[in-house]
């Protein structure tokens, strides 16, 4: 017999800039955030029977809504706010994931309202709900990076197919593309959160809210400094390292994967022209590339649920 | 305690073009490869010792040499000879993913040897072999289609932020993004191939080797005519009709999933300008995008082990 | 002194699909439409006084107007009447500029009323018009075409940097960017056409309109022949057999611009692997690649005026 | 009679990342080189002669030999030592044009040998050189500027199809794509430099070289400022603005094109919501959008000869 199995619908990319004024000096938050539902959806999928539908338009309807209503700090606030917004109030609805993708502004020539959109990498997160208890990843990717040395690789199989050199003295560039999960989620309610008990934990015991930007800042740190920091025998190597150095410097945090695309810059081979090439001048290659993709958690994390999906 | 997870590695999107002449007539096959290694890696991950590394390098140069050795059939056979002989060359590589997508060609002016390159979707296939087993996925994407009537959409919640106005007859468009899951694997083993034995089945029992390019044609004809055919009341509604046609054609196959955007058509609104719209000028929209993901499947599809991943 | 030079503005991309219904036979025509104006706009740049702009959000709503009042039906004649509309309306628009992309769709699955996009390479049209003149560059982009032979490649120069190989027989892969001009502009005026006058040219004399679709076609038609059927000794020549056939084949057209990437397919060198390989395993590579960029014109060509800006 | 028009050939895109190190401070310059050559070119498209062809690929081999001999400084006199090369050594190339885009690194972890990508815009040039002159382009791209306020948009023309309300309080966004051409080029020859002599300039008349770096960081800081400072009544008005402040600060450009996107921020309606919208919640669009492009240049300035080709 056929059947329907796991689905979800929502609005993906839904772009919303929100501009907050103090004075003269205003500030702005630049994102792109997809909604997307799960429940009581058999008969929309067998009979076309919309009754349980929450349209995506209504879902976009709701974040430009909040945004003013609530207005935007950390993106996990404001993914975890939508989500609930679309469980607690629609009974057919039985669990939200809201992704945020955040585009990061510096402000442009020392003016209170002009910005220059800087080229920092993407901050992201992915909040889930199901009525009772919340799940976050966050994350970022396109953060561009590069060791001019330190980076060696040696040591490896050699089969009928195996070429390449070993070497001790490479560049390794990457980017990084990293997510990791929360243990707890505890969101502050804003002024007027239909949830706003959360601001004592789910469990209501007080706990301290998340502090989602510090502990972006402090993640965001540890990758850039274990990556410049370990001297690397492997990419592997290496993003076990930076995974690592996340959960040691992050005790919020019990879960990093890591994708870890190896962006090769081949050493240009200059003796034709009568040229030596002491590790100076590299071609920057597209593809193909190694991909090195990892996990790094902690032994007693929490089980992960609905996290990663 | 922090410790490795789940990880693996490989080269990513390997470009090769493999042209096989008879007489003047020429065939080419363009594909984009991709390999993925797991097994025995902690050590690489921990201390950089990369004896258990079959290099990116010579997977990539694997996928040339196999193109040279074995000819380039049907892709699915192409991967699955690929991660056979990664596993079973390689005591610490314990399983394999191969992932290969097909760009199509057509014959150019009647040429023999001259070609353009079609419009027509994207092929792709994921395989993975552990040793013992294979599982395999095959899909299609980028195929955009679009139906100018048969669609409604009503009937759905109203909620405070619903503004979305009921509608008897809209465009509904979509780019298809599918895959399949075959609920058995036997390749066919080329000449020379190691694995040859598995002609008869894994389990020698004689059946049929997989008809990877029979199959797909019947499976993106089962999408096509149930997305021109089905008197749509939603997406969600589509798209279990999509699912279950390619269930109800293709007893090969166990389980179907499907990712399908709400490309919006929006009727443009010209009553400003004196002029009616009889459902005739439309804006195509970019974002955001209603996104419905679902999976269509028989209830006694046998589990999927890894193949999804 | 520091003055104002050359400037334009208008609305680009402007997405417009239209359907059209014959019975149960419908038709789509999917366009994407690009505005620009220029004229007595110094004052709006040297003072901010807007009182000669016609909004570039008023050019998007003329394309939508236009296209349920006048139907769409080849680009080039939408084109015109646009460009003719914002020319000949407003007296502080001296000359414009109107280019369009379409996309092309196929019927899916035999039925009326629901389509597939096409594979097939973008049509484009640039119309100029200053109110007394029209102008006419059409083209095509990203038709992909390759040889698996007849293509050579020898006694080019050697410098101290050259260490390509001569070859006699190589892949010649490409993605054709082709511009052409017409000699004149007839446009057909539609029902209720300010410019209806054209309709015997120009000049009054009587000519027959242009026939946009068919000459396309034949345009279309003679770049593939050209490309298949030249024995080539060089990209270059290529080029130029290409230009010269559409010239010969097409007495309405006067110049063609072509620019050709070179997608190099490097043949894989398999020797370390013990493997010969006889021109059949090719790696297509991305970047960098070889770009050829030509014009094939008729001695007694017009001058081109605004046509190629 | 049909002929050859205009022509040129080159490799595009030739990727190049070059290492400095001083001790354990290393530095990098990171590359897109393309280049193109003309001149005596007929035989190759007519005939496929390819005597006066210096390949593309040793035009690539050039590009990385010259960065170890020469290393690479200023983009703009890389570009022109290539430019140099390519004519004063083939009798055949009349004329070279190497365009260079350079993507910007920051140190990362004050490490001396880690890199992060920099947000940055991309930094471009074109130089031309046809034996005996040089002509210089620099530019920039993905320069993404918003302001909160100080954008009015009103008095404009308000024809049948205008419904866009005046605004007097708007976000104003582009995203700056500038090109601006310098009055005279006397590149510095860097040791071993077969145009060294052009170190007093081309007419020898002993001005000091360019000073490509310190010019381009005046541009940037000029166009940013002006943006910044602008009280907008039109972007065509901020256009004006950024084009002549570059002037005005810098005496050694001339002329400046400038291309800027209007990235629309819709102010959101909230009314159906029972909310008001004072600036707060915009939806950023994708398409269409607004496109102003306009020169602003110097009533003396010389002639351009082929720089902006």
């Amino acid at each position: 017999m056929i059947v329907l199995g796991p689905n979800r619908y929502g609005k993906a990319e839904t772009r919303v800039v929100r501009v907050t004024r103090h004075g003269d000096a205003h500030h702005i938050k630049d994102l792109n955030v997809s909604t997307s539902l799960s429940g009581a959806m058999a008969d929309v999928h067998l009979t076309g029977d919309n009754s349980a539908v929450l349209t995506t338009d209504a879902q976009k309807n709701t974040v430009y809504a909040f945004a003013r209503k609530h207005g935007i700090g950390a993106i996990e606030d404001f993914a975890l706010l939508l989500a609930r917004r679309f469980v607690d109030s629609q009974p057919s609805v039985h669990r939200a994931r809201v992704a945020v993708e955040e585009y990061a502004w510096e402000r442009n020539a020392g003016s209170g309202h002009s910005f220059l959109r800087s080229g920092r990498e993407v901050r992201t997160c992915v909040a889930h709900y199901d009525g009772s208890a919340a799940w976050m990843v966050c994350g970022l990717r396109d953060l561009v990076v590069l060791n001019t040395t330190n980076s060696e690789f040696r040591g490896f199989v050699k089969d009928e197919y195996t070429t390449l050199p070993e070497t001790r003295d490479r560049i390794l560039a990457t980017a990084v593309d990293a997510s990791w999960r929360h243990s707890s989620v505890r969101p502050t309610g804003p002024d007027g959160d239909p949830g706003g008990d959360w601001d004592r934990g789910p469990d209501g015991n007080g706990e301290a809210a998340n502090d989602w930007d510090k502990s972006y800042e402090t993640v965001r740190q540890a990758l850039l400094t274990a990556f410049a920091g370990t001297y690397s025998l492997s990419l592997q190597q290496t993003l076990y390292a930076m995974g690592a150095r996340v959960l040691a410097d992050c005790p919020e945090i019990c879960e990093v994967r890591l994708s870890l695309p190896n962006k090769h810059h081949f050493l240009v081979d200059l003796a034709p022209f009568g040229l030596d090439n002491p590790n100076e001048v590299y071609l920057a290659a597209d593809r193909p590339y190694g991909l090195i993709e990892g996990t790094v958690l902690r032994d007693d994390a929490p089980a992960a649920g609905p996290a990663w999906e």
